[in-house]
């Protein structure tokens, strides 16, 4: 069992323990009874979330929706401790109630998550102009720092990611699906594919990755595309599970993982790629990345950015933000500029491919359901209630437009060594 | 005759009118001679703008350039004069003395001028960093100054235009050459299709387009697309032009052209479309641009910008933001995403076509020096050196990878009505 896995069950068991499922003194008082007040809270919540077509299922089963809506599903709020908590930080404790079952829903979870995207949408909709100028989260995503937080998600246990990933390469990133009918096996090689269509592959040419995950996309290049490729990447675990497959297969000598920060970057390659790291960076480091780019690109090389991104600068969901991945950004468009414009990369190609994220996610959910006696019996209920929370509600988010999945391919600014179209990514599409 | 074409004729001739071709007192003497302080002088430029392969021909003939450099073409400068207004500001005064023929370019002029900017991008890349910071042009293109700095260049009279532009549609922007054998006629009605197809236009959707030149892609929207257009320009003998063009076609109910700003689009459409009139807004109006198309555009709606960009923020060469495009600014991506971010559209697709507009000048300053005999007659000698240096230096500006030519895709955040891959825009490509 990994590291994370346990520090996810045993926040779970924190909040298990406290008083929240055994209230007692001003919070017990009354628990089985609904007050006006309780009423008077619940359609202030309502409110405040935009009125989704959703209702409140109160402990006593009394139901509270908002005028005229016709709910979809069902939140319910098992005591009255449960609401109080979930109105002091909604953000935060919805998803930590959720694990626990304090909270939960009666109805498909991710299109109840939806309807809510959908509603805080409108809310903060009206509060535009003044949301965008809030500041960008501010990370310290040192080095140490860095390790620690990629630890946290990355090194639950290889074999648990295994079983609801794709097979061929283990692929935790969005694929690409030309044709929604896909496997997600075929939407992954996709994906492959076609990043390295777009960065020109060539036998012989070298590559950097920074942030390979299990190493799939490394071996890949090198298997399809005869080039030869350094990946790094922080996580033990993975780089332990990258440098193993490349052993098993015969490959060691043309892919090389290595344990270390994409800061240490050294070498001269023809292409630099970097697919589900970014998220990870901090906005804060963008310029030092673009630094070690610049540093390490040839004069004609490509380089591509595959990375979750989001319409304007906002904050993650903070319950994301704290027990799933801690330090995490995804970027807006104008914020990844600060990788490539102080260095005047040449901005090429820049993909949105939000929709496929849903479609991967509905795999990855899948997958993971029909795992789900497996997981119950090996690490309990609060920690497949959180899986299932954080995977519906990405799910949830891609599909409300809350979250985007930008491809950007970048050059030096002198090179004209360029396609006159993107046609010829398109010549035997899906390449699979 | 425009009034603008008089504008740079005037301002021609009181560039030979002034001291610079008559010097006398200080400047005249010793102006036969060359002395060692003109020869520092010389090499000090030649270092400064980091040593091109060009050397300069100094008025008595003599010949200097960098040590250890095999120059492609001289730089003739004719007098002392000239030489000491070309370093009191070389980016203004080179395009001023070359218009009036004080200095001139022995060789191909957009080649050596290629020349001078890779050699400048390598000087500046030594102070990449501070330049980045310095502030973005600030221009006020309130909508009576806008009119005047449209008048200024687009009013010279559609004849003119007429004779280097496509012959079919007039678009005085970037053409689109899927393929580099194209003719110009072929590539500007690919480039129509291209953003067509982007766009999905379908029969019986409305459009919006801002700043319409001629009008000829509204013509062609609706002819080819059966779509309605509502087309704005502030430029009064562009929309002459266009609404002659859809009288005399029969397409003046389904293409209205409207002689306004684009800050008074007022209507509900299915699309909004902008080609080359981004890099006279002027950065400081992106939010409000952002704010016309909030509220024009249908929940469900596209649209695409067209425009010259740069790979950072920067200033345009000073010789074209006066002479030529007076309150002109092309947007690197972050300043672009101003329009954007703040109304959280979502950006579908950003595609750089910067070769594209080598090719489209290659065709026009061709078919210029096709006409060139006939605008000496008529328009005198100031005038077609000016013209020929602003085409093969926006040329050399391209080639050089100093501006960009970005198309920029996007719609509203919840519109998940989006194909599963670009690749329809590639089945039959071209489309001509």
């Amino acid at each position: 069992m990994g590291k994370t896995q346990s520090h996810i069950i045993s926040s779970a068991r924190e909040l298990t323990q406290n008083k929240q499922l055994k209230p007692s003194g001003f919070w017990a008082l009354g628990s089985g009874n609904v007050n006006e007040f309780d009423r008077w809270l619940v359609r202030k919540l309502l409110d405040n979330i935009g009125k989704p077509p959703l209702s409140f299922l109160l402990w006593n089963n009394e139901e509270i929706t908002s005028p005229d809506i016709k709910p979809h599903a069902r939140i319910r709020i098992r005591s009255r401790y449960a609401l109080y908590k979930l109105l002091l930080n909604p953000e935060l404790n919805f998803g930590d109630l959720y694990s626990v079952g304090s909270v939960d829903v009666e109805g498909d979870l991710p299109s109840s998550l939806v309807d809510i995207y959908h509603a805080l949408g409108r809310v903060n909709g009206k509060s535009l102009l003044s949301n965008f100028t809030r500041p960008a989260f501010q990370h310290l995503n040192s080095p140490d720092k860095a390790r620690g937080n990629i630890h946290h998600h990355y090194d639950i246990g290889n074999v648990f990611y295994k079983q609801w990933l794709d097979r061929d390469a283990m692929q935790y990133t969005c694929a690409y699906f030309p044709g929604p009918a896909m496997t997600l096996e075929q939407a992954q090689t996709a994906k492959m594919h076609h990043i390295c269509r777009k960065l020109r592959l060539q036998p012989g040419q070298t590559v950097v990755e920074a942030g390979c995950g299990w190493g799939g996309l490394a071996l890949f290049m090198a298997r399809e595309y005869g080039v030869s490729v350094k990946a790094y990447n922080i996580s033990h675990e993975q780089i332990d599970y990258a440098r193993h497959q490349a052993a098993a297969t015969g490959w060691s000598q043309q892919v090389e993982y290595i344990e270390d920060d994409y800061r240490n970057i050294k070498g001269d390659f023809d292409v630099f790629v970097s697919i589900g790291m970014l998220e990870h960076v901090g906005i804060e480091n963008y310029q030092q990345l673009g630094a070690v780019i610049d540093n390490c690109l040839k004069e004609q090389g490509r380089g591509l950015i595959h990375t979750i991104g989001r319409n304007r600068p906002a904050l993650l969901n903070a319950w994301i933000a704290t027990r799933i991945f801690p330090g995490a950004c995804p970027p807006s468009l104008s914020q990844m500029m600060h990788i490539f414009e102080p260095r005047e990369f040449s901005i090429l190609d820049i993909e949105n491919l939000r929709l496929h994220y849903v479609k991967t996610l509905e795999h990855w959910l899948s997958r993971f359901d029909q795992n789900i006696e497996q997981y119950r019996k090996s690490y309990g209920e609060e920690f497949i209630r959180t899986w299932r929370l954080y995977l519906a509600g990405s799910l949830a988010a891609f599909t409300s437009g809350n979250m985007q999945l930008f491809q950007v391919l970048f050059t030096r600014p002198h090179n004209n060594d360029l396609d006159w179209s993107r046609a010829y990514l398109y010549q035997n599409h899906p390449p699979v």
